[in-house]
């Protein structure tokens, strides 16, 4: 007990600066530093050095981690913009997610074989699907702009759509990890939902004028970002011990009802410091740690291969189809298409849910690391050629 | 298990609320904030309100909260100011450490009675005054910046006691812990402490020039206060593993390794964020929490009280006393004196320390709280009327 306190030192320690050095060679490479710190995690936990394992300590600092960043994406979040690219957004968004979804599903019953309605490979399947729906909002950001289109039309559609496929992303996962617990009833499932996101709704604008209040009697004090902190701590616990949603969830909708206050900003950076310096190495290195080499066999490989293309493919079929019937054309098509097809965080903490509940193999972690490190290197790549901008691309350093 | 992890938002989230709200009526009540705190945690602990009990996830959340205010303080030494007051403050603080040690130890023999030299009351009674020597550095120097007196001759006397106080103080810590253990002989304690103060000396060098490198490629870049954390970290964890010092020792010299980069600002502001973000109020609260009321007795109240006398006339006698030695006139040995007597975090951390390697009984935190608050609400007071401003004296607000 004793020598446990200490050996978290140690372990932070050791995470935190390998984490910190494979982030900054990755970004050498052009590779998103999250690639990095989860080659960390691969690197000195137990299929490799053996240096880390696993720990009660580190599960839950990773928790905190999972809920700081899905806070962070929701504070990060402009409703505004939102509003602006509107219905267009919405369509995009909807065919962003349902294409992945049926075509990750089918994907998986097509390799493996379908199994029958309802067994337990049945909603693995499914969930193979899920993880490939939600875009990464922050890397078509930074992508965008790098390139300069942030603010042009097109490019706040594409970013609004990237929003909206978040959020139905974070309902399809609430709902299909709801489905699969057999104590629960699919209307069981949909009323606890619908409550939730009733409460949060009062809960939100409460908070939201609760906030405003505070924010104008004491802007960028320390109690915003700790009131707001403690709002998405009660939000994550609350969605998960009562109404069985995803603490995920329960962070982002914290988020959204603090995204639109004048210290947003403020509670971000302050969530972003604390997250940058503890909580999201160990997030990542911790899906390095837990990810088992020994698994990764030819069949495994195959299908991570095949996983990647189709996810990529969904998106572009998906969000650049629908782009087309709204009466895009041309290379705005594609544009909308390959700016969808970036995945990170969002995945990864998808994926680890699933791991957690029970309905998805650890080992399947591979196929999603390769869909970051693939997605995230290959979109910037292709969104410059065609916007075939002289300007040289490169990929947001994340000092 | 899967339960526990959602536990942890639950107690997080009361645990800051409540410490933020009754920190911000502390500083309401011109006290600091830390006490606020403390109560914060009594309130919600076991012995009041029972919202929040002791898990190894606080117990390890707190630790860090220690290290990173340890880690912060080392970041925030001004080297330079000490050297330039020189061997006076040099003397005034080893008066500031050897009476109240003395004073305190034989508060406890006359009290409780003269147990045999080397028993464990005996090593109680030592540690009562060890409790007693640590000076807080931070409400003097925010007391001095609030009368305008920091960086008068007078004024950087007493924050360069104040400091060397503060090493003095774990040094005396660490010899009291090494002799308290049967296993290991005065000598050996000796030695390693020696060794280790070797060793920080040559990490100190190495790791000074290291980091002035890095500060001069890549100045306010996150692998700065990353890499200085992991330094905080590891020589934590040495020092407690490898040559039994405290952890908390480990973390201060970090911190004054690289308190003279470019960037100690930087890092201590990150590591300031973090700190009041998460860990610090889980720290303060969970004293609160551990303080059992029901051991309030009458006889433990008359300690604390005498506990409280003793310690602030201890550091008046001896600071005030060596000063008038060091021919120091009239009021200037009562500023010295008086601007010596404010305790806080540091007097807490010691007795934590105490009570973790059982020298000492938790309920004594009772005394420890009653010192803090009752010497950091009267001395901003009795400096004002000695340096007789006619600006109102008002408690630095934390925000």
């Amino acid at each position: 007990m004793e020598g446990n306190v200490y050996a978290i030192f140690r372990d932070l320690a050791i995470i935190l600066i390998a984490a910190k050095l494979c982030g900054i060679l990755a970004s050498k490479l052009r590779a998103p530093q999250v690639v990095g710190e989860i080659i960390a995690g691969l690197l000195i936990g137990p299929s490799l050095l053996g240096l880390v394992s696993e720990s009660t300590f580190l599960v839950d600092m990773a928790e905190i981690g999972v809920v700081l960043l899905m806070f962070f994406a929701g504070l990060e979040t402009n409703l505004q913009d939102l509003k602006k690219t509107g219905w267009k957004a919405f369509v995009i968004a909807v065919a962003g997610v349902t294409v992945p979804l049926a075509a990750g599903s089918v994907l998986y019953f097509l390799y493996y074989g379908m199994p029958p309605f309802g067994s337990d490979a049945f909603y693995t399947g499914i969930f193979v699907g899920v993880i490939m729906t939600a875009t990464s909002v922050s890397i078509t950001v930074a992508t965008l702009m790098e390139l300069g289109k942030l603010k042009e039309s097109l490019g706040i559609t594409i970013m609004g759509a990237a929003i909206i496929d978040d959020v139905i992303g974070i309902i399809v996962l609430t709902l299909v990890i709801g489905f699969k617990n057999p104590d629960v009833s699919p209307l069981k499932v949909l009323t606890n939902t619908v409550l939730f996101f009733g409460l949060a709704l009062i809960l939100g604008v409460g908070g939201y004028y609760l906030f405003k209040a505070l924010d104008a009697r004491y802007p960028h004090t320390r109690r915003i970002p700790i009131f707001g902190l403690v709002l998405c701590l009660l939000l994550a616990y609350i969605a998960e011990v009562y109404f069985g949603i995803a603490d995920i969830t329960g962070a982002y909708v914290a988020g959204i009802i603090l995204c639109n206050i004048k210290d947003s900003e403020y509670i971000a950076r302050k969530i972003d410091i604390s997250s940058y310096m503890f909580f999201a190495p160990v997030f990542f290195a911790s899906i390095g740690i837990k990810t088992s080499l020994q698994s990764l066999n030819p069949s495994l490989l195959i299908f991570s291969i095949l996983f990647v293309l189709v996810a990529l493919a969904g998106k572009i079929i998906g969000c650049g189809g629908v782009a087309r019937l709204l009466g895009y054309r041309g290379k705005d098509t594609l544009k909308i298409g390959v700016g969808m097809m970036t995945r990170g965080e969002v995945a990864l903490i998808v994926m680890q849910k699933g791991i957690d509940v029970g309905m998805i193999d650890p080992s399947y972690s591979t196929s999603v690391i390769l869909l970051i490190v693939v997605s995230s290197i290959i979109t910037p790549i292709i969104l410059k050629v065609l916007y075939q901008e002289k300007t040289p691309v490169k990929m947001p350093v994340n000092k």
